[in-house]
């Protein structure tokens, strides 16, 4: 596992504008913002994509989203706003350490840019993926 | 509250392929794919957007992220995959009960599509963004 930014943060080598810090996670503006008060939202444990992290974590992430988000809205004004959250560089991961982005869609416009092609659901196929998906899950 | 048509999956009025539920949440493939493999997760508790929601709630969503995402990668195949979600209509929401959706980004490209124009960090106006943030949080 190679050492990352965010590994830095957390042993306070680098510094950072905290916003939050509990014993499982850490919350930070982001350095280069796609609006104002988009923060990033880590695990303290080492863990470079979303399915490698432990059931702890990641429900302490899950309850640090909503009190982050309402003092986003509170303090930014920005009413809407974006949770995103990249895994492997081609779904546009930079930092091989789990991070969440909650970001401001600000009244400018700045904000995350989003693309989207929506596909039909081929019925037969999906019940195939959905009872190996469910099986899968029930196995775990 | 407007009734919603995930209000109704929930309440069985409405079919869904389901992969997952438990005391807390529920996941399903989404019926419009960005690509194969993509799945909704909802809370079962009513709430437009994640501001909104309950600690128990968030951190059961949190928990389950990870199981979905490794059923996901193993079962599509697609290492890579993005973790979205939306609120209000200007940050692309279409549905108003909370929802992530885990996209699978696959071999043939499809998959989320990101608009990513990132700024400079003011440092005098991120220390006092900052401060506000955290003492939000801290009263919360």
């Amino acid at each position: 596992m190679p050492d990352t930014i965010f590994a830095k943060i957390l042993r306070g080598e680098i510094p950072c504008h905290k916003i939050y810090e509990d014993d499982h996670v850490l919350a930070f503006l982001d350095i280069n913002p796609l609006s104002r008060g988009h923060t990033l939202l880590i695990p303290k444990e080492i863990a470079a994509t979303l399915d490698e992290l432990s059931d702890d974590s990641a429900a302490a992430l899950g309850r640090a989203l909503p009190r982050i988000a309402r003092a986003i809205t509170a303090i930014t004004g920005s009413r809407d706003f974006n949770v995103l959250q990249n895994n492997g560089a081609r779904a546009h991961q930079a930092v091989f350490h789990v991070h969440f982005h909650i970001i401001p869609k600000a009244d400018d416009g700045s904000g995350l840019g989003i693309g989207w092609k929506p596909q039909q659901l081929d019925p037969t196929d999906a019940a195939t993926l959905a009872a190996a998906l469910a099986s899968k899950l029930t196995a775990a």
